[in-house]
């Protein structure tokens, strides 16, 4: 493996988070649904007066999928089951195909022998999909690399989108999962959650214990609209609408539905790829295991060089999550890396292998147009796309314009047939702050609108890339621009990144431009590890970047006032200001990271259930004193407080007269 | 050393940074200033016509002090060169004075006996101030714990501050240096370069090399008014309106004059301090060091427990940064710890104490009145700062009003007979997303804006402090109010972090919320490192820390508009594009980091000139592709590129007709 060598990262994928189960919630509308959370369980709290107050186990998100459940004994050899496939075969939509048969230059082999004389040097794992999980994986055609048999479905004639059946008023089962799986733990009572045995209860409750805490904070919303309770009709009608998309490609029943819109939780991505250069099969599996682990939302495979379709293969196989990739990287390796000799049809046989895969969303870098070239010559960085460079040196060399862009509607069609989503590539994208917002990336961007509007017309699911390397003062005007231009369809950015000055910490700059573009309404957040600008990353980077980019996503959330968001904050919150610094640790983004962290200072056992903390010691503790002004206020009865309250009403007149808003807010 | 195992921490800060060069700028009113930069020298870029274009060197701004030059040969136990000493003398206003004697309570003693006991079990390391550098250091008082040597200095008569001279029009060397120092590369010819001899020339020009490149972006500067020359004036004017400071104590000739304010580079602060629980004192000034390598502006020695006073008393004599403190943190040590039995003659006794070693800036939580500390009662986190417990627990105990605040013209006239700046605390900041921007912060920084002015009403110089834990929607009311209340005094923040949920990461979190009260006019940010509520940071923490400060900092001064902020960025960015790799490293923030990053997948050496990186490959790079658009279009002319910009004409008229503003920026 091609990590470091610390502790954290030579644990796999499949340990556990601490003090946390698995759990479910069935569906209402749809009785099979079973929507998994992850439930963190906490200590009770010594209150001052010796009293025990019990604090209700908190539940959040989770992206793990059923790697995250012990209960679940697959392993990576066999795939997960196929959660969707029910539901797909019973809309009555699609029929089982004879899929492509799958050639070496797949895998950029140039003929079976070569495939053959290479897999010699390099053992190829096998994939082994067993027949016990036979649901929707009847023996049916040879597709896969590794010659497992896997069924493919296609649409029998008309598009079997999720847009298309939110448009023909349709409450699919994948929108209502989405919906329990929004609200998290505000629905109370009301839910029914799935014991171990598989009973329905109706005994959680998910109350915050500590009534008082504010949850004042309403946020600024930038005209996003997120209501109180998500329903299964909300979630339809965002999809109707084009403003939220749910990527599922009936070729990957094994995802777990989510949705990317800006009424919605804001959503990361995380890329991970083998490249010609280095890493295997084997690793980027891990990752994407990894990253889902840590949170990644969805995935992109942007693998290049050898064995493109076998990794993606595996990877597809064993996600939980979306995944994404960008189909000309492939299509490149196909023509030996020579952009000019691209044709359309190879893409759209790439297209069409990597849809009856399974693959969730396609970027596509249609919105580079010949006329819009010349416009990067004078830029600092140029193109920095990968997708847009292939784009434009296609572009110059043919002197035509780009077959992504004249071939649309046919790839609208291709994805309509599978339910792919369309992220319409930013192949402009600026690549330093001196090309940020420039003619090139704007051109671009309002060509991604009227791709969008003709996406939409084939019912095909769209979101738009957006950048980049954007300084803050101008991140808003992207999210404007995207909103009007591509009428409300979901932004998905590349960071941004505030500065170019500092590589090797590159998901910080851009976990501060990600932060501030979520809070404006973008729907995902591309993350960005330590390796950006500098080499492929390694477990550590993947963790680091999604903990970065899942502090930024939830950022955005308390910002724009999201209803769920504040509710783990204030339960952590609680736990450090009683000392509970177990819970403090396991509600936590990263528990390992946090333990590790305070046992560095205080190692010993008892300074876990301490009242004090390394910073201060044991006489010196700010919240030490604070509960004693709290038992002062308590032994005192309300009388001096009220008194000194009483004190502060003449104090806030007077501020009144002197114009301060000091009070207005209280 | 309590550093973890990387390699990196396990250099000093001695080792310099890659390919740079100390050099020093001669002043013009004032001949003897010697203003730092760091210069780091760039390889020639190859063009693609084959000849080589000459990339001028890169001046940063350099905080590192003497340690950073290779040509001073000074250690610890020696201290720095009195820098300002002969600018203090030479104003006329101040007068050598025997000390205050030091006592054993200083350093947490009970006794001498028992000082001299626990000096037995752990050799103290003395600080022999050699008497060779000898101007302000006569043998005069023995005020040092470890016997040395020290002049001290205070005011014969009025007040001797920064903002007493810049009222009364006089530019202080003080100011012309760091007019000089917050210009850096923008003035171009008219300056003078001290050479390696000391001689100066006029050679050095600092003209971006590309000249094309954009600094369009003028930033949105929310009031700021940040001229294109900072000049030794508006260095005065900015002092005088209050709007600035110069933390500069008398007694601290050894530092290099900074400021602090929103028209200029926006600034970071390091803490450091052992605490009762760990470290020592070797440590905290390598801790110093350290930091200030990286890019600290100030450090704060946030001592607490034993040796405080020797702590100190290391860190200043050694520190080319201003140094903070939180006196209150001291005297409640000579009380054993009990907050209750603090008087003001105590304080008052440390604050002379402290004086006389030359700290710069105080924190001093005199907003925390009686009345407010029953509003943090029903707070999820009530009072989370150290010294707004203290004087919550002390105004509870005694039901007086705090003897800081009833005392607070009296600590003026101390400050005001050192130049030591105040940083006015804020005791009630909140400590979680739940209590943010509530009543009991507020009434603290509307009574900020009072003791501003009766501050400044005896010439004293005054920063505030805010917060804390602020969700990003809420961070730019914080901002307003100061303004509003505190009359544009400089605004100091921690953080703000931007979420609860994150421990272990919350120099993320926090750089968030920094970089965006930054632009919004916030002069200096407290950094908050990885162990943030957690345990106290290591050198990798405190560099973790500062580097993400430095991201926010800069990232501010790009939105703000600073005239001089971009240069750097344009020049990484053009050393990537052109595969410099070598400048690339050394134009980051981590030059070490960026390098290890890179060789970690590519380690041969040949790959660092190689015109690929590992993300794509030698056959399928995007900046590789850019300069093949380049190349073609270059072949051809600009016939072509001409003829698909006319083209352009009419998509612009077709733009403007239905309303886009596409073109509006251009």
């Amino acid at each position: 493996m091609n990590t470091n060598n610390g502790s954290e990262e030579s644990k796999g994928a499949e340990v556990s988070l601490p003090n946390s189960t698995k759990i479910y919630v069935a569906g209402t509308l749809h009785k099979d649904i079973r929507v998994p959370f992850r439930e963190i369980s906490l200590a009770p709290t010594n209150s001052t007066n010796g009293e025990l107050e019990i604090n209700e186990p908190v539940r959040v998100y989770d992206t793990s999928g059923p790697w995250g459940d012990p209960d679940f004994h697959g392993d990576v050899t066999q795939g997960l089951p196929p959660l969707r496939g029910k539901w797909i075969r019973e809309r009555g939509d699609v029929e089982t195909v004879v899929g492509r048969p799958i050639k070496p230059a797949d895998d950029g082999w140039l003929s079976e022998a070569h495939a053959a004389h290479s897999s010699r040097k390099r053992p190829t794992p096998k994939l082994q999909l067993s027949t016990s999980n036979s649901e929707g994986r009847d023996v049916q055609s040879d597709n896969s690399a590794f010659g497992a048999p896997r069924k493919i479905l296609r649409a029998k004639s008309r598009a079997i989108t999720q847009l298309w059946y939110a448009r023909q008023g349709i409450i699919t089962p994948e929108m209502e999962f989405i919906a329990i799986r929004e609200n998290g733990r505000q629905i109370e009572n009301r839910e029914s959650r799935i014991g171990e045995n598989g009973s329905s209860n109706a005994q959680f409750t998910n109350h915050d214990s500590r009534n008082h805490l504010r949850f004042a904070h309403r946020g600024e919303s930038f005209g996003a609209n997120i209501p109180a309770e998500i329903t299964p009709e909300f979630v339809r009608a965002e999809i109707a609408r084009g403003r939220a998309i749910i990527p599922a490609n009936i070729n990957h029943p094994e995802s777990e539905p989510m949705i990317i819109g800006r009424n919605f939780l804001v959503k990361i991505n995380a890329n991970i790829g083998n490249s010609a250069v280095a890493s295997s099969i084997e690793e980027e599996v891990e990752k994407m295991r990894w990253a889902t682990k840590w949170g990644a939302d969805t995935v992109m495979d942007l693998s290049t060089g050898k064995n493109i379709h076998a990794t993606r293969e595996w990877i597809i196989r064993n996600s939980p999550v979306p995944i994404g990739t960008v189909p000309i990287y492939q299509a490149l390796e196909k023509v030996g890396g020579r952009a000019e000799e691209l044709t359309w049809e190879i893409y759209r046989d790439t297209l069409i292998e990597q849809a009856e895969q399974g693959v969730d969303y396609f970027t596509v870098h249609a919105g580079v147009l010949l006329r819009f070239i010349p416009l990067t010559a004078r830029r600092a960085t140029g193109i920095v796309s990968r997708g847009g460079s292939i784009m434009a040196k296609w572009c110059l060399a043919h002197h035509q314009e780009s077959f992504l862009y004249t071939h649309w509607d046919e790839i609208c069609e291709i994805m309509a047939a599978y339910d792919i989503s369309f992220s319409i590539g930013d192949g402009l994208r600026p690549g330093s702050i001196a090309d940020a917002n420039d003619e090139a990336q704007f051109a671009e961007l309002y060509t991604q609108g009227e791709l969008t509007r003709r996406a939409w017309a084939q019912h095909v699911q769209v979101m738009n890339e957006g950048p980049g390397h954007i300084p803050m003062h101008m991140i808003k005007e992207n999210m404007e621009k995207q909103l009007e231009w591509c009428d409300e369809a979901p932004f998905y950015t590349l960071g941004p990144l505030t500065t170019d000055i500092a590589p090797g910490y590159d998901h910080i700059t851009s976990a501060i431009g990600a932060a501030m573009i979520g809070w404006y309404g973008t729907a995902m957040l591309c993350y960005v590890t330590p390796k950006e600008h500098l080499g492929l990353p390694n477990k550590k980077d993947v963790k680091d970047g999604v903990i970065a980019y899942k502090i930024a996503a939830h950022a955005a959330d308390l910002a724009k006032g999201h209803p769920g968001a504040q509710y783990r904050d204030n339960a952590i919150s609680k736990a450090r200001f009683e000392f509970r610094w177990e819970d403090q640790f396991n509600l936590s983004l990263d528990p390992e990271t946090a333990r590790d962290f305070h046992d560095e200072t205080l190692p010993a056992e008892g300074a876990k259930t301490a009242h004090f903390c390394s910073m201060c010691g044991p006489h010196f503790c700010s919240m030490k004193i604070t509960e004693d002004v709290r038992k002062y206020a308590a032994e005192h009865g309300l009388t001096d407080a009220e008194v000194i309250e009483s004190g502060m009403q003449e104090k806030r007149k007077e501020f009144a007269e002197k114009g301060g808003e000091i009070y207005a807010k209280a």
